[in-house]
């Protein structure tokens, strides 16, 4: 049982589409919620359906697409008013999985483990695909 | 201009919603292509929708989701067989933004560079949200 809520902030359909392909990977998925930046969003009409679904004193972790965007800076003002919110930039699927699927608490520790993961994960493979030798 | 083609190879509909977030950043993008996998997809099924998109001589980028999954794997079955194909797994929006913006040509320096780009774009934001201090 995961001890920490889980929302993933991000532009457009990003959101809603990691949280989906979690799903697919992980099956039926809890206390993930997905707020997505739409179009015709002002920061302040984004900020208001965040906040509604980062409220409360549990732990929360924030997952956001891109430092500098929209979905990001809102989430890191509103985190400072949340007394235990953790906000991740530059979410990738396995960040996600690995956050999901954790039966940890959210401390530094699991927030470094999962920084961690998801660079590792960002990887070239072209040395396994390559068939470019002599 | 870019130099290089890229191709988004992600579970259900996170291929096309990271290519929709990039537009939505950067505006109308050339020569970018979603494939996603579907639930009733099989590996051969996606494999032949994503072989159509990717063939070709051109210099192509591959980004995919997830190490192990179907669409990371599949591509870099694909990449095998193309004479200028890069994978890069991992994926998240940085890359996605840093790669469609790119006017470098898809070598080893440019991979490296967006490697290291959207590593360093994953990363925990909590001290800067951090409100809990005395």
């Amino acid at each position: 049982m995961r001890g920490f809520r889980i929302v993933v902030a991000a532009h457009g359909e990003l959101a809603d589409a990691f949280v989906s392909a979690a799903t697919l990977i992980c099956g039926v998925l809890h206390d993930i919620h997905a707020v997505g930046l739409r179009p015709d969003d002002s920061p302040e009409s984004f900020s208001d359906r965040l906040a509604e679904v980062v409220a409360g004193d549990e732990p929360i972790l924030i997952l956001t697409d891109l430092v500098g965007g929209t979905p990001h800076n809102v989430a890191l003002i509103l985190a400072r008013r949340l007394p235990a919110a953790t906000v991740i930039s530059g979410v990738n699927l396995a960040v996600l999985v690995e956050a999901a699927t954790s039966t940890d608490a959210l401390d530094a520790a699991t927030v470094d483990r999962l920084v961690a993961l998801g660079r590792s994960a960002l990887s070239d493979s072209s040395s396994l695909a390559a068939s470019r030798g002599p």
